[in-house]
């Protein structure tokens, strides 16, 4: 009988395989999948290599580095990451996020600044790692909906207006929508006439691609696959028609800015920089940028890996999208993050396993030392053209008028999130809608609804007085709490009460119904033994009534119990039937 | 028939009278309670000037200004604030945030120091007077019991420091515990020995007479008053003997630092500083200020007001302790606010109305013009030990452990608040408190309890399936979620359900009872949304129970519900009797 060695030990491997996914998947890797992750990889392959290099250009780096950045990371995310068909690799806003940071500690260009990119990539590495080990994945929900959707959007335009110094030929700057434009009017005589016809023409011609190509082939007969095939393959009809033009007509000489010489090689083995200095600076930017990347690419991965009944683990996805960073880090790209079109081509293109991704990367290594030259010729303008096409479909202004319908507080949440972005910045703007977030839901649960309740006659339940006709005892006052109690409302119900009883002279007793109250924190505490003494002061007493386990047991941990005027009741009706006397029917009103 | 002038209309001062309440009492003011404010107004006099030129000396300016900074605003807050007994003026915590803050932008002694001090009094008050018109006091509300309680034991150890140098006679400066010790150390050779004599034995009696002079009277067969009367009069005594003995004995000439030459005057009238710079540095310490303030002077009142079941009103709150800031900004005072000691005395004394914080400005106001000289030979040790005895009162260290005892998070934000405060000032200690109680609240509400519940047999009741013997439905998923949903929870449930429906392949319909859901926010309508369309993938039905009547009305307002894989029933029990099909008998575990 084959006993397996020590090291091969079957729970040992299912242990490890929690931490090393490919473990798992790659035991029982078959023929068939090997088939399907080919066939995707080759897709993928061929989208990715202009997008590449539009994305580099974004971030201000050599066109090179988004292609380094997609080999070593999508190999490391395909062993580490929990995600089938994720695929990794520099995207649109995290390449803004990269442009904007490192602008601020180099000049673009210089050698300075490649080695930023490279830091920045490591400390979000780290950072994703570091959350991973911790199992602090659950950070991520800080940043609410609306606003993520309000900061896409806004980035979007960030990233359009962006590229349109490239359209038309123009040297600009700036992080931010009135810098960008302002820039672009200054530079306006240095307008290069035959770059913006190209431009202009990239851009119709993937606008019409995108919106017409499909639709038009259809009808002139071609399959289904067919029309979708060639749809797909506009970004590189684009990029060898520009090529073929500035190649053939001499525009390079005449002010077209080209893509130029890429060096022929493998990923470099990089270092990124480790001076004080310079990991300071770009410490917080990295933290933006791992946090934006990782609820990006967990919100694809969750989305993707729910179509197939597969699961992902959000905390194992740190870890493997820290492992692409640091792998970027190394080996010459820049932050990377699961992107959202490349993950949905994959995985419609049949991606059964993260093989495909590695696959993948064999393939850009291949273009990365043998095709380079092919796109010495390609003008800027065509990438800022795959851009603009690209992100303008992220910007959504519909998010406004849905939570504009849905909820106030969401929509002013979305609405500061997308202008201060616009007009301050992303690091700005992302923060500042975390900070709205976060304050409007304090200001929701600071006035938490506290009914006043009666008997419903012949029954043990208990209703709102304003709402239906109960009994009242004039002496007795039973107010249902609706909202754990916490230092944000702890005053609150001081206020309330104090309100209720010096409004009515006969009331002696009150009466807390807490069946809704999942938490008392220590403020509250302090506000209930407040409450206690006034109350006392008053001649009132206090009860309290369906109080939960877990709250019961706090509260038997403090002095509150003991120093209570009055008792605490299993069931409100048992305090009813304790506390009530002259009763008296009272009508909703 | 006396007909009232359209001035004089009753409902009109009714109305105004909710804005300047002075209007309500003033009119109903009587002889009775013209002598009960009398007294009280004598007593508390006495108590104050002391303290006022201690807690001057405590906020680095001339003794002069905390006698001014006692005068008009108690008559301001007499107009303007709701409590009948507090009463205003400079406060310990304060002055040492005010030291602070104008420490920053001017050198103590020189002009600018005390044109900051203004200043700061200045943008206290305007901010304070916003908030009120704007009903904002639940603002205040922020600032967690236990950051608060850890503030002021960290504050109160931070003053008994700060004035040691004093009792020791040598100069030091800083704001943190490790820069005053360390600015002691470091000048300890200046060391004025007769100056350490008097500033012990002030201390040392002082100490005595709050610990042991009341017992000690009472044995020696005095009444309770007259024992009462004598310790309260311990600081006087204090201030009259090392006064004697600095002027006989000539103590001043040997280095003893003495209060000096105080201006024989009515407050003047100042003007703060308008620069945008001074401005611009003030704002955000002005801010702090006045919450701090403003939540140590509610707390006071409402402590008060309960006593005698009367109410004080927060937001009207505001606006008295603004005017009172505003009134110190121009005439020579500095920030001020509800002091507890002060505000218990002239309780205590039998104070009635406000009228009784006006005699004390009156009081007050004659000792300015008449009393000063008294004070020439005044040590400012006197002073330090009067502030060290009644800080320390402040000190309260018990609340870590009872915050131990009864919530670990209470327990973290009690401890970060003091030692930040401690080690890098009361700045950055508060705004840490702070933003640590917040994301403590945030954790707790991030992972919600859901229960999966069944039918507690013969019954319409449903119970956790790991509690109670109940009967389920292998097919069926029913799940009760015990928390308000909003963005920072979404995600969790998505994990959950995605959890639960993978490892159960028979489930075909998933049930949310959001009997306990008060709130679904943006964020959470799109994870319900996300939730929908995977289990549809799956092909999972998904269906909600017991939706509260405001959150049915939003889900109402969006598309949720047009799309939803399933149906809303009213009741658990109906979608139980429209869903169940094989049913299964389980026991607890």
């Amino acid at each position: 009988m084959f006993r397996p060695s020590p090291f091969l030990d079957d729970k040992m491997i299912e242990h490890l395989s929690r931490y090393v996914p490919v473990l798992d998947w790659g035991r029982t890797y078959d023929r068939n999948a090997l088939s399907n992750d080919m066939i995707a990889a080759v897709i993928v392959t061929i989208m990715l290599i202009p997008q590449s290099l539009a994305y580099a250009l974004l971030a201000g780096l050599p066109p090179e580095a988004g292609i380094y950045a997609s080999i070593a990371p999508i190999i490391l995310y395909a062993i580490f990451g929990t995600s089938k068909a994720l695929a990794v690799g520099p995207v649109a806003v995290v390449s803004l996020l990269t442009a904007s940071a490192i602008g601020q500690v180099a000049e673009q260009g210089t050698a300075g600044y490649a080695v930023a990119a490279l830091t920045l990539a490591f400390l979000s590495g780290g950072f994703l790692v570091l959350m991973g080990v911790f199992r602090l994945g659950f950070l991520a929900n800080f940043l609410s909906h609306p606003v993520i959707a309000g900061f896409i959007t806004a980035s979007g335009i960030l990233i359009a207006t962006s590229q349109l110094k490239h359209i038309l030929g123009v040297s600009a700057s700036g992080h931010t929508l009135p810098e960008m434009l302002g820039s672009i009017f200054a530079h306006l005589s240095q307008i290069n006439w035959i770059t913006v016809v190209l431009g202009v023409t990239a851009t119709g011609f993937l606008f019409w691609v995108r919106k017409n190509l499909k639709p038009t082939l259809k009808r002139l007969g071609a399959s289904a696959l067919l029309a979708d095939i060639l749809t797909k393959a506009g970004p590189v009809a684009a990029v060898v028609a520009t090529t073929l033009a500035v190649w053939g007509f001499g525009l390079d000489t005449q002010g077209v800015k080209i893509v130029g010489a890429v060096p022929q090689s493998l990923p470099p083995l990089t270092l990124p920089g480790f001076s004080p200095d310079l990991l300071g600076a770009l410490l917080v930017p990295a933290i933006l940028i791992s946090v934006i990347g990782f609820v990006e690419s967990v919100s694809v991965a969750q989305t993707l890996a729910a179509k197939k009944r597969q699961r992902i683990n959000p905390d194992q996805e740190l870890i493997g999208l820290g492992a692409a960073n640091l792998g970027a880090a190394f080996t010459g790209g820049y932050p990377v993050t699961g992107g959202f079109s490349r993950s949905v081509v994959n995985f419609d293109a049949g991606a059964e396993t993260p093989a495909a991704g590695i696959f993948t990367a064999i393939g850009l290594a291949i273009a990365a030392m043998a095709l380079t030259p092919l796109v010495y010729y390609l003008p800027n303008a065509t990438l800022a053209a795959t851009i603009i096409v690209a992100v303008l479909s992220l910007v959504d202004l519909s998010i406004l008028k849905k939570t504009w319908a849905y909820s106030r507080g969401d929509f002013a949440a979305v609405a500061a999130t997308i202008f201060l972005t616009l007009m301050l910045g992303v690091e700005i703007g992302v923060a500042s809608g975390v900070a709205i977030s976060v304050l409007l839901h304090l200001y929701k649960t600071s006035r938490p609804h506290v009914a006043e309740v009666g008997l419903v006659p012949g029954t043990q339940h208990f209703r709102n007085i304003h709402r239906h006709s109960v009994e009242t005892d004039p002496a007795l006052v039973s107010l249902r709490v609706d909202e754990s109690l916490y230092f944000v409302n702890a005053r609150f119900l001081e206020d309330l009460i104090q309100k209720r009883v010096t409004n009515g002279c006969a009331v002696r007793n009150v009466v807390l119904i807490f069946s809704a109250v999942n938490e008392v924190d220590y403020s509250a505490l302090e506000s209930l033994e407040a409450i206690n003494h006034r109350l006392k002061d008053m001649g009132v007493g206090l009860h309290l009534s369906e109080v939960k386990g877990p709250v019961m047991d706090r509260l038997k941990r403090s002095h509150f119990l003991d120093d209570l005027n009055g008792r605490v009741f299993l069931s409100q009706y048992d305090a009813w039937e304790a506390l009530a006397g002259d009763i008296v029917p009272k009508a909703a009103e």
